[in-house]
């Protein structure tokens, strides 16, 4: 479990069970830990290497065949902290490892086509951690909320993601699926920041707050979310996420051990070594210019 | 320039010039500064900053229309440490702002298609940094190399190269050539610690051997590439390569250079601050459960 800083399993605390209730759970809680920040920072540094080297493995593997890969999906109110996560937790990997998708409102032309149209060709490759910034969750969050589709439709897509889901799972992508609960209060700080900072003006949108007041509804949404496309082939996490450090930590350490899961390891090699090494060696005289 | 570890413009030394010859760049030489490993490895980190921001900035104004953007093309023999200069230099950007593309031997279908059908798709978009390691070079270095496609064909892929980075440069993209200058000394070193370390068998080819001794036709190939594709809107940078801290150090301070050049900046509001301000202190009272 990498140092201390962990008292207990933080990704079984967080992984959804039978019965979950999101309102049962505290944004600014911080199950499996007794720190504080600091700690947390220096957590995710110090366990950047394990993170590493699971990656560069699942992605060695790949190269020999291995069909494994993992899709972490990041849902969450604006400002909750997904692009946190992506900068802080996933740039420590990689970039060769890592592959990322923001998705966006659908363009006209995606909204032509079937929702999971635009989802299906950023699965990430074997041997690759792919990150949704964003999903076909959004599909039955934002549309479920502001009607964006009809009753049935929305009903249908439960059953096409839990589909989907299964099919990416038999093709031995591990899904991860991660919520980050901020309460409506913190989420209000972090929008009074960015409008606070001229650097920062470009990540406010004024539909944020429009979404905002809608928080009810939103957490309805994800309950349904959660309770129709929980399984045990692609798990939901909640993560409380008022505290930065916390978020980041928990997130670090969720994915690692699901990595650890998979069980990568460095592949043998496809060619004669000792015979590989004599050809290199009778190369050794070659000089440049000659 | 960051600290005192570069006593001149490294980036100017290391941009190919008028009358530019391969054979009088020294692989081992550290030109633009007299500091050693440690320094070198110092001064990756003390700049990510200073890289960090002006690439956030070139992002953040490209969400308001700035069609700007940078695409570097990595070149080099096997083992010279494009891998590292990814892991070590564009990693530390954002994940958001960085697209990263590694071409392989072209597929099939890519054969059937002329050489830059299958580079225009990986071209970044306004905002993003782009990686290409490997790149449409390969199509007038290999291929020239080891005669996968006739003369004539090699001669008009010059000008069509020409022609498609103007064009990416009218579009706003700024291109940044680098190839990296190993050694085949040095070249043998890396490509034995590959063989002698399990965990590194994964990047070792047997390819890179019967490539390895074609040393002076690839070089000639090299100069023949700078030569007919070197543009101001297109530069060559050769950097040597035999030192990784050396190269590391210098491709950042390149990039950096090139893209303080291109002076983004973070852009206005495109909304009224002090009206949404207002308009987020009215929902300061939510709360959740409510």
């Amino acid at each position: 479990m990498g140092t201390q800083f962990w008292n207990d399993d933080v990704a079984q605390l967080l992984r959804v069970r039978e019965g979950f209730e999101l309102r049962g759970i505290d944004p600014a809680a911080t199950p499996g830990t007794a720190a504080t920040k600091k700690a947390g920072q220096t957590e995710l540094a110090a366990s950047a290497q394990e993170f590493r080297e699971l990656q560069e493995q699942l992605f060695a593997q790949s190269r020999v065949g291995a069909r494994e890969r993992v899709l972490v999906v990041l849902q969450a109110m604006d400002a909750a902290g997904k692009g946190g996560i992506v900068n802080h937790v996933f740039s420590q990997i990689e970039p060769y490892g890592l592959s990322l998708a923001a998705f966006k409102a659908p363009t006209e032309t995606e909204r032509a086509h079937d929702f999971l149209w635009r989802i299906e060709p950023r699965v990430p490759e074997p041997g690759v951690i792919g990150v949704f910034d964003r999903s076909h969750y959004e599909d039955v969050l934002i549309q479920r909320v502001r009607e964006f589709a009809p009753p049935a439709e929305i009903e249908r897509r439960y059953g096409a993601i839990a589909d989907f889901e299964q099919r990416l799972a038999d093709d031995g992508v591990r899904i991860v699926k991660i919520m980050l609960h901020v309460s409506p209060e913190e989420q209000a700080e972090r929008l009074a920041d960015r409008l606070a900072d001229p650097a920062k003006h470009w990540k406010y949108n004024p539909g944020d707050v429009d979404e905002r007041v809608l928080w009810d509804e939103y957490m309805s949404a994800f309950q349904i979310a959660i309770d129709r496309t929980h399984a045990a082939h692609a798990p939901w996490y909640v993560v409380p996420a008022n505290a930065k450090w916390y978020a980041r930590a928990a997130v670090q350490r969720i994915v690692i051990s699901e990595l650890a899961a998979l069980q990568p390891a460095w592949p043998a090699a496809d060619f004669d070594v000792v015979e590989e090494q004599a050809r290199l060696e009778a190369t050794r005289g070659l000089t440049w210019p000659s």
